[in-house]
């Protein structure tokens, strides 16, 4: 059966949204106590570092969930599993996310890390199963061509990797995985990196 | 009256992708104690059970709510009103999902199977209800034949009785009833499942 | 300025779609004691009573909303904040909800059940106040004659007078003020009582 | 790249009308004690204070960033990086307004209005940031003539200054900030300053 996709990226899109802006309700208002306002928020930095990483993180997945319906053009009913599954991750975000903010500086930091990142590695796996999928059963939209369907293959093939790297260093070095955590965030959100990655037009054809 | 459907599409999509994500609010992190933070986090897996069973349940009805509303082309105010009825039961799904994650492996789990179940069982009957009402007022689209629409009918009503047999059971053994419920989910995220489900093209005489 | 309402309307909805989910949250998990799970759960039926008026009365709300923006084709700036008002109102309705099933009966379920009708009197005065200045600036379609907007105007003056006589009745007796809400309730759901209130065609003279 | 917006402002619908709405779960039901509820409820004034300055705070930016993109056309991923900053800040805002909430009359007042108006202050600068990128880079429709342009950029240009002036004002008096603070939302929600604001056309020559 084909479908449009327009209900589906709709319903996508509110997950999305939904997920990213629930992040907030992790973090909490400190408990007035002896301690100096100001302190106590400062005192929270693991609570802000893991909303702003997975804040960027689910951002720069809509967009390039986004993009990706921008090729899709048709659908079944593996592509709305798969995307289910997609979407399952993404919204289960909130809860490694407080895990990672209420442990990390703390004796339990590794299991954490390990957790946050594993979660981020399963995602990512997803994401590439749902292109893959769409690219094999030619669920394309005619305008793109094979080579650059084949260069975003690659590009989405990076998500898993990295992610697994900084699950693998989070056993190794907790500080250094969030670091590289950190450091990923940031390069997500500079439009530069963004930029870099369309090339190749998608109708037009590679000499 | 008639009117589009349009907007009771993206109304019902709404409460479905809110009830959805709101889902992982009710797994909770667990406090820091004596225990290892991987094995508090293990310990929880009643959360986890409730929680990948709800998001397939209300994923699947999702799926099906769309289907559903590719069929159905007029509106009329007592379809809205049954509509809600079905939008009140899916909304309530986060508190019998937290209930299942709060009392099952403990001495209580009978009580929290059988209204987890109940609610499904009434979710399942205001699906049939919704749309063997547009069946018999011919709301359906006039390319969807008596045929196909039967076909759709015999297919929802088996809902009902699946989640009826999983609540019947759970008086008399909750494993086997858990266990038949995590059946059924993986069933249901098995693309075969749904694909199987639609055998006659809607708009093509049976012969 | 005239725009579309066509984001208004898509705004509206998932604010209306947010509220009335996000009501499920106020109903919370009996915590593990020594009373059986199920006389728990029966015990907190103020919080199920309060949520079902609650979810029924923004479903009607929004089912009203709806056929108000059939009729309403032009949009202006006083529209947009008259409209964020209204939403204002549906956005509280989670908190004096849970006010409600706190307290209702209990010694201090008169101040509760006050509350809780005050809010749904000035939400039904802002939906009046909304359509009104919609039909004194002419915003509506050119389809919509006079009488068929005078008699919308009627019908919907019943909601805040029935409010208040709720809210009225609550400070007399709160238990025949809860019972007037739950029947009222009841009432909205009924279809009937929403198809009766059609019985002039938007586009037909009345003679 | 360019391609259309619409999604664009679908998300960014959903995420404002998400984060205005999550403001309510801030407010606690007051516990039962030996307090009245009725002042229970009145002594919760800063909660309603706080909730009511920023869900007219949101509702004001959703008005303007509506109204921005009606006049941008194009967008690319310089753009997209910018609205979802413009959106992260939109997102944070019910933990300022937790904030607020909690201290707003005891000692650490000052902290708590310090940091509520930092955040509005960088919001304020990632919409203008937003803006002037679309100006710059021509982005907007071809209708909005460069004096158009012109004077929204002056306009929002406000934004930072009165939110800054409020950040200034509560390192001196805690009290005159929130004044002004709630002065400037009772401002937004008069219809007449939004009214005063479009003296010059979008699509007409100034001469």
């Amino acid at each position: 059966m084909q479908s449009e996709t327009t209900r589906v990226e709709a319903f996508s899109d509110g997950m999305f949204a939904i997920a990213i802006t629930l992040l907030i309700l992790e973090i909490k208002v400190p408990p007035p106590g002896p301690e100096h306002l100001a302190i106590a928020l400062l005192r929270q930095w693991p609570s802000y570092l893991a909303f702003l990483m997975s804040f960027i993180y689910i951002g720069v997945m809509w967009i390039n969930h986004h993009r990706m319906f921008t090729h899709i053009r048709k659908s079944n009913d593996v592509l709305l599993v798969l995307n289910l599954l997609l979407l399952l991750g993404v919204s289960v975000v909130p809860f490694p996310t407080a895990i990672l903010a209420q442990y990390l500086g703390g004796p339990e930091q590794r299991t954490a890390a390990v957790f946050y990142n594993a979660t981020f590695v399963v995602i990512a796996i997803f994401f590439n199963l749902l292109w893959r999928y769409a690219v094999a059963r030619q669920l394309l939209d005619k305008s793109v061509n094979a080579a650059y369907a084949e260069s975003i293959t690659r590009q989405y093939a990076v998500g898993p990797i990295v992610y697994l790297l900084c699950f693998g260093l989070a056993w190794i070095n907790v500080r250094a995985s969030i670091t590289l955590n950190a450091a990923l965030a940031v390069f997500f959100a500079l439009p530069a990196s963004l930029v870099r990655r369309r090339q190749i037009p998608p109708n037009q054809p590679i000499t």
